[in-house]
């Protein structure tokens, strides 16, 4: 569903929401018939809200089932003349519970959820352990083999910069180009037992997140020496690198746009 | 199903574990017909796993529906010669996966897991915040106003040492004396919107530590001044104290023993 404008919108209000989801019972963000989706639930729920008006939904990030998000913009636009704390009081009384808006604003008419985004930061969470952890089975993923977090700190600096990524792409990738801009990717390991990567970048290809995760734990596990990554970016080929880690353990973190001061926002404060 | 062994078992050995398990979907410990309990997969599994030899689980404690246990000691007597290995890894291998044995030993004949345990420390999780977080709706309780810890310190202060809890018992609790001693009873604020209780006490009496979260959270929330608490304390009287707090945000964080050293263990280490 995302897509340009169709023409005649330019009069609309343009609303923007801050999601936060638990993945696990969701078949990702894009709307699908016969599953439930976080699209569908949100646009199921706007309906209600607006009473009958149909909108349509633009997110940052089309996230697969299981991966969660703590902070996905959304953006649609709209003839209502709701004030804003009903989008995230009102929908957050129509939502499951699985599903929470955190805030909501007045956009600039030229925003859009997706292509205004400047960069996007990714989570992931390893639960590093030779049992699966029952309280972490449903964010994060179990690995095994001890890793070794400063071979996997060494391994990401090679990713970091403008590069050809074609080898950290899902085959049904649909991406244009290949090229994006990872200006972070930090390995964490200071709570024992939990190994954490985070990502920012331009923009991502498809499953890239996991991919550059599961390359990484082959070098954390030491199947492979930290240079091996390079050597994978060099390749441009999906078959060099490592297996694509499972969404669970994955959320969208933030998504950052150009500043835009003194936006009518509401965000409710404790 | 705690109780008092049979004559006849002195020479079984006695083997306790250490569990792992998200209560969401568990209606508590204890075996009921008809009902999912974690006392009633473990069994199973152990029946498979002993080759149709039934042995009688005891815990140290018997969790309510949605009660989570970091780390609950079990016990049972067993003919079996399997090794300690097999109760880990086999046991793992046959249980669900909100539940995983993270330890086990061979214990002392005397050994039970719950008459043998000198203290026991429990975590309780407050997600503090207007809007209640998808991502923290199993292992927490969505708390509105904000809280002041201080004054939650304040107060908690009043509750250490050994009185009589009556006012902070359960009206279905059939404990023979109301007397516990808490040793620690300590309010959590450095993350940003979580607010934690941790309990430490001989023993407690039933929904003994979600009333004192709900009494703690009057409070906190400027309800009653700190004082109050005393008074809840010195009145033995439910009806004094706060609501029971939910049991989602309830953890069994450990099980303190008299040391045992030389005992045989086996854990997986990673």
């Amino acid at each position: 569903m995302d897509g340009l404008e169709p023409t005649g919108m330019a009069g609309l209000r343009n609303v923007r929401l801050t999601l936060q989801f638990d993945g696990t019972d969701f078949c990702g963000w894009q709307a699908q018939a016969h599953e439930r989706t976080v699209q569908g639930v949100l646009q199921e729920a706007l309906a209600r809200l607006l009473d009958g008006e149909r909108v349509t939904l633009h997110s940052s990030s089309r996230t697969d089932a299981g991966v969660h998000a703590l902070a996905m913009p959304v953006g649609f636009r709209t003839a209502s003349h709701l004030p804003l704390k009903a989008f995230v009081l009102g929908l957050n009384s129509l939502l499951p519970d699985d599903v929470r808006v955190l805030e909501a604003r007045d956009a600039a008419p030229a925003f859009h959820a997706r292509f205004s985004a400047r960069s996007k930061t990714y989570l992931y969470r390893i639960q590093n352990g030779r049992v699966a952890l029952p309280l972490e089975r449903r964010t994060s993923w179990n690995v095994r083999p001890p890793l070794d977090v400063a071979a996997m700190t060494e391994a990401a600096r090679f990713l970091v910069g403008r590069h050809d990524f074609s080898a950290f792409r899902a085959a049904h990738c649909d991406a244009a180009s290949p090229v994006r801009t990872l200006t972070r990717c930090e390995i964490g390991g200071e709570s024992p037992g939990l190994v954490t990567v985070v990502v920012t970048a331009d923009g991502f290809l498809r499953n890239m997140v996991r991919i550059v995760v599961g390359t990484l734990v082959q070098a954390g596990a030491g199947r492979r020496p930290p240079s091996w990554v390079r050597e994978v970016l060099e390749g441009r080929d999906r078959r060099l690198s490592g297996p694509t880690a499972p969404p669970q353990g994955l959320f969208l973190r933030e998504v950052e746009y150009p500043e835009s001061p003194g936006e009518p926002i509401f965000r409710p404060e404790s």
